[in-house]
């Protein structure tokens, strides 16, 4: 903001504290930003009006939430997703420049927009308006997924960023994983064109089987694939 | 989100940042929800209107409000217990994978959650509706305390992610106190069928005897039990 | 929440961890709290609404929510006062343990409070309501001020949780120090008595006045008093 | 709050936890400060009303909040290079006393206020208040502008508060770099005097410019300019 003209060499002019320290800060303020709009999420679930319930059952007026509900649990699930892939995408990163700040900023931008597509989808999905709430929500997670995508390109690109310990294959196992999410996202823009439900599920789908594929693979005795196969 | 398939060997595949990197930046992102489930709870607290008021006292308009304020308490207490306990358990773990990650988050999901159904009890705790919200707050508990049991057992299962430095009998005697967090708010849970009131009393004197057993402890010369006993 | 008996082993049990490692967790999880309620008192300023503006002037209606901006200014304040002494508070404290966890949770229960009282002092300062305000307002302050003397005087008792460095003479100017305010706070409540505006201004001085003496230190050549004197 | 004297020897007496520990925690307190403002921006953008809209098309309301969508972009692209900035000078700075915090508390008091004037900005843009509304989204901005070249002039000052690795020519053209941050806010100020959009459209460009020269940098080959020439 007061730096107008921010180079390469402002930050890595600095050596002793190059490294380490800048990418703990990179991943603090991500961190803060993905806990605050996970947080936020529960600020969409709506007390039914005690004077309009009169002496009638708390139950049907919660459960007349239901979108509200899968919507909240599904946005938590995706950005937990997003934070865990984050976190390990810094296991390999070592060094940082401007450039990737911004593009990290970029990725951030989307997931602080996440609540605004979340009541959105919540309050429209069994309206005539549903296909449209739906395309706003898969659109938001589809600006998320290239976002990722570029900003782990940007980081592999000839190693720029990571650390000595990465071997080209895994970077390009990494790379072919990452790939995947804009395709996957673009498949639930796509279905919003002809139903809402159908999109939403989609997208709560693929984050519980996210959440899922990770969670159970201690179920699993031996590794399933090898990343340099 | 972007990366379909998350397997153990991406998290564990890079070495030299392996353990303490990752256990900071899980404890990083739970402190933040944490923190912020536990900051939201102060957004429940309705300023009393004041053209409402007109030149009446402000302190009747306050008192009130009494369920909310000590649906606020009750809250605050068992979130920072429960950070109490989370904290704790990271001294014994040394190592995470996807599967720790993504209980932890289902840990995460109901504490994000715990801003709704206090304001639920708040609302209807001298309602005809009390014994339902009652429910849903001591269930709401009742989540928390099996992820955590979850998320433990995970971690502790033939000693999987702890350090060298826990011994079996400790991590047994850490196993059996947990164990009673499910029993208890069962307990809530069976009590909110008969009075919301006593539900909701019993969580709330559940948060308060857990902090002051905390608390209080230095009063007491000699360590009360032995963990190994 | 899971953990019935918190006893003092737990936390002291892991040797290897023990020390940096758990102080560092807590003033995480203080910061997160200490940001979020100094953020979240924005939320108390009104956008005029543009239907009742008219084609009126802005600024009116801006000046006229003039208790609110102060009262944003004076809790932002003294909560950044209050956070910097937090913050130097553990420059002295190497070690923690369940006692202390409570109470410092007892200090960020009556942070996360700020926001309310800040609200209602706001909202109430120039009507009949005002004294009742403030009286709410100052006791806040007062509990805070009277959690961080029993979280210091915890931890200082006999050098209980303090590092080697911390010579005796240097406690016991920090005990002097920390036990003038709630005496501070007292006459605010005491002045809220007769008239709310002064006891707010008092207490908005008070924050001024400690932020001032901090930001202004480097006028001064030569330190203007011993620690040890 | 609690410690009417702050002088600079409580901060500086505990030698074995000086420097790297407190400005971990100035940098995380502020992180999350950032973090939550930039995050709040979201709660702006309003959901269309189910009732209002009928069946109409979900669409022409969402576009007719095209303020309030530049206004969070605006805001947010501009806290983000803020943070930056913040992430930067800490890069130079290895020590920090009590003017020091001050300063950046005061940096952090106009940062929580942004949420504030963007919602203004995008309430009134195109109403006849308009010119107002952009005074204070700018005036805000120049506030920022200004409070950040107080700390790091305050840090920078004979090499007060800085690390041994900061040469003086190095400093000298940061210290030309943020100078110009206040010069054009002023701009935005007396742009607003005549257009609400024109100046809101300024401080929209610097944003973008910005994070689009941090973020391109990488086309370059060769460094553009060498900071000490």
């Amino acid at each position: 903001m007061t730096a107008p003209r921010t180079t390469d060499q402002d930050s890595s002019a600095p050596p002793p504290l190059g490294g380490p320290k800048e990418t703990g800060r990179v991943e603090a303020f991500s961190d803060g930003v993905f806990a605050i709009a996970i947080t936020l999420l529960v600020l969409d679930l709506k007390i039914p009006k005690s004077a309009e319930l009169g002496t009638r059952s708390l139950w049907p007026a919660i459960f007349a939430q239901w979108p509200t509900f899968l919507a909240y649990f599904a946005s938590f699930a995706t950005i937990l997703v997003m934070w865990v892939n984050h976190h390990k995408m810094f296991n390999w990163i070592h060094r940082i420049d401007d450039v990737f700040l911004y593009l990290n900023g970029l990725l951030l931008l989307f997931i602080t927009f996440v609540p605004f597509p979340t009541s959105l989808v919540s309050t429209y999905l069994t309206c005539p308006q549903g296909r449209s709430a739906a395309a706003i929500y898969a659109g938001t997670y589809e600006a998320i997924a290239i976002s990722f995508n570029l900003l782990w390109n940007y980081a592999a690109r000839g190693g720029r960023l990571l650390g000595a310990h990465a071997s080209p294959s895994q970077v390009r196992a990494i790379t072919r994983q990452y790939r995947t999410g804009p395709i996957l996202y673009l498949v639930a823009l796509v279905l919003a064109l002809f139903s809402a439900e159908a999109s939403f599920a989609y997208c709560l789908l693929l984050a519980v089987y996210w959440s899922l594929t990770g969670s159970l693979a201690f179920f699993r005795k031996e590794p399933v694939s090898k990343f340099d196969a």
